[in-house]
């Protein structure tokens, strides 16, 4: 059963070969690069890709470069075992799992910025964070040629740079966004949720909340300053240690709205701390 | 006949419809970018691909991106007419010659960076010229998606950028870099010697012959310090007006050999101004 023989490949001629291989025999070929730790929001992109195509490439790789000095890079959750009977389980026809030095070689030296949407939110709460990501896709978009690429919008700003690259740089794949897989209190599923203590699991759901009635209020009228107040005061009453940020942001390229009403698409987003866990969400107005 | 007959798209879906067309017949492809204003050096990078490859592109586009504020982006010379027919003469297939809009259309909001090689000499010299040249260079190849790309190594720096980059980023091509080609007196061909007047002209190739010099008194076992002391004194001699750099440099990084004598492969470049024109060279040590 293919659920049991997910292959593995770990160096990029591997992965091109296999590819290659494929897309020569006329097969669609799709990509979800993730970071392993895989939950139900990870299985839905590859339930996306074989939706949209014949073949579904996945790939885990803990990218050492989007993490900051003082971010949980080392302690990140790393399963390739249960991952990789998870991603057979979905359906999933191969997996790429490189190391580092495969990824970055000795005299790497290129780096990948872009402005503008990687600039707020996470762009400013993480120094670094987004060039990292932006370079780390490009690689691997590069390495596995695939026909359409997939990522969840639960990193919806993570999307919208992806989106601008590949745009900008002429990447020739088509970028998927698949909708955010959340539990049944309304938490966005996350492979840091993990590193929550049942308290701290608790506290968690209320972000969805506060995120949901950000976007009744703003549809209500109410202005842009008032919402994001609310929703800021909402997520510390509720027990969040720090909020990095709770805005309301445009969909185009993630510009401020302004503080008065807003009637164009926007999208609201959340970051905050439990303990040394740092959660992020995000809702459509 | 072919020599009449060069076609032009503008577009890059017209560029990728052909490439695409022809590797799917199973024919190679090889591409020269340029800014145009072509010269025999150009010449040689279309027959360098005729010889590697089933087919030849060359694309002309003066990038704004790799100009800095004080430099000629709006003298550079410009002549798509006359470069169109020598291409068609040198055997070339296709011109791709894209507008600015079509490269950097609005929101356009990324920029590579490659660190070490690209920051001695010319790095130092003009800041942020390779990072238009590697972002621009990057679209290029993803537009083109040729199976092999010539550069000239009169721009030594430049294609190490470029075979960094490609490198780094996991481009699927392979980078060539074709000879210098020199006039009678061993001046380098420049789009930029049209400038000179006869007078700086007949310095101009006296630029040539300071490095053939400094190349045998390497070989000779002379201190790579005084090497580079004696070059950047014989330009000054003879009339250059500013010498940005006369320096020996380890072929495999650029990186500087230190000040004694240099048994490591190297290479020896200059950089000097003649009025308003700026002229580099550089030799193989």
């Amino acid at each position: 059963m293919a659920a049991e023989n997910l292959p593995i490949v770990r160096t990029v001629a591997a992965l091109r070969a296999q590819v290659e291989a494929w897309r020569d025999s006329g097969l669609k070929v799709a990509f979800a690069p993730t970071m392993g730790a895989l939950h139900e929001g990870h299985l839905s992109l590859i339930r996306l890709g074989l939706d949209r195509a014949d073949r579904v490439v996945a790939s885990i790789f803990v990218n050492p470069t989007q993490f900051g000095p003082n971010e949980d890079f080392d302690r990140y959750p790393r399963n390739e075992a249960g991952d990789s009977a998870l991603l057979a389980g979905a359906g999933c026809h191969l997996l790429f799992a490189p190391s580092v030095q495969e990824m970055y070689p000795h005299g790497f030296a290129t780096t990948i910025t872009v402005t503008g949407v990687s600039e707020p939110l996470d762009g400013a709460a993480r120094p670094g964070h987004f060039n990292g990501v932006a370079t780390v896709v490009t690689k691997l978009l590069n390495q596995a040629r695939p026909d359409i690429a997939i990522f969840g919008e639960k990193d919806y700003q993570q999307l919208q740079v992806i989106r601008r690259l590949v745009r900008d740089l002429d990447l020739p794949v088509e970028v998927v966004g698949a909708p955010i897989a959340r539990a049944e209190d309304g938490l966005a599923l996350s492979s840091r949720n993990a590193y929550l203590d049942s308290a701290q699991r608790q506290i968690a759901g209320q972000m969805n909340k506060a995120l949901a009635d950000a976007v009744a209020r703003l549809a209500a009228g109410e202005s842009v300053e008032r919402v994001e107040a609310t929703g800021r005061a909402a997520l510390e009453r509720h027990g969040f240690e720090t909020v990095d940020y709770f805005e309301v942001r445009l969909v185009e390229d993630l510009s401020h709205p302004g503080p008065g009403p807003c009637s164009a698409p926007a999208r609201v987003f959340a970051a905050a701390h439990l303990g040394r866990t740092r959660l992020i969400d995000n809702m459509g107005a």
